[in-house]
């Protein structure tokens, strides 16, 4: 069992791809099989594993995803934040918290087109802390 | 590895906090580092991780669920237990039947504004057993 | 610790039900309790539990994402493999590329109605790779 923890600095809504990072701790932690747990403590961004060729596969699910759950829908009452607020609750509901992946050989047994992206669903920058916990 | 079982009785669609239940079973656990890992054994309730701090989060993310997934919908066959059975597959499906949290200095290691709810779709009161397993 | 890779070959868009595999591979595993862990190596098929006692509500989930993401959509741009390639992508996104469950007496421990299932979103028929590993 290991557990390491870092910060990603988001420059606003859109994605960042962290699987080095997260490559990195499996890789320190000499785990050859086992599972590495990819945590977010935010409930206004998230994770995603994701297609990681083609850019426009991002840009094409952050399009869905704001016609999915609108930026100021008036149907919204917790507004305090402003109109990106509320939106980014749902955006990570219906993502994840959270991110299992099998580790073997060393390293997070990703399929050949899975990158580890988190997702930052406010349009001001923010730093998200993330845990990686790697079990034996 | 501490594995425990207990159950909520909810009272219809809706949301209850039971963020102290699964953080008392880890401390029962006595596990210092590692992952707790909540599960519902149940395909029309869900769980989520969620802002705690201002209830009109939850009631803003009800009221996007009951207008992506309306009650009803004349889309749906399997309507044999009422106009709410399908939509709270859906939404099920949607949001998570379980949660991974890293446990560290003894307790889930949430953020500061999450929280972890479990979500009952049915109008009806059910109860809903949760499975509890903390691994060192 | 276990692990276990296994291919499912698809038939192009809709369900197959691999709570059968999933199990075999906990009970070659002789663990008594623990946790259950199933992965799908690809971004355009998922996983999901699912009520598995009637048909038409997979039939209902796959009618609801049709229309919630529809192919052709012209929103997209990343449309090079076709009109249901970057749909499949936020199916996957919106469901499962992992589960985790508790395995109790040496079985992963679902619900009644709970089925384990993998979903092919493309049309055509491929052969997906799942890994199980289950943890004592």
């Amino acid at each position: 069992m290991h557990q390491s923890k870092f910060t990603v600095r988001t420059s606003g809504r859109g994605t960042t791809d962290i699987t080095t990072q997260v490559q990195d701790v499996v890789r320190e932690a000499g785990v050859e099989q086992g599972i590495c747990h990819v945590f977010n403590h935010h409930t206004s961004a998230s994770l995603m594993l994701c297609e990681n060729a083609d850019a426009t596969v991002r840009r094409d699910l952050e399009a869905w995803m704001q016609r999915a759950v609108p930026d100021g829908d008036p149907l919204f009452e917790h507004t305090a934040e402003g109109p990106d607020d509320m939106p980014a609750h749902v955006r990570t509901l219906l993502t994840h918290s959270s991110l299992s992946i099998p580790v073997t050989a060393g390293r997070c047994s990703l399929g050949t087109w899975q990158g580890i992206y988190l997702w930052e669903h406010r349009h001001a920058p923010h730093t998200r802390s993330i845990t990686v916990t790697v079990q034996a």
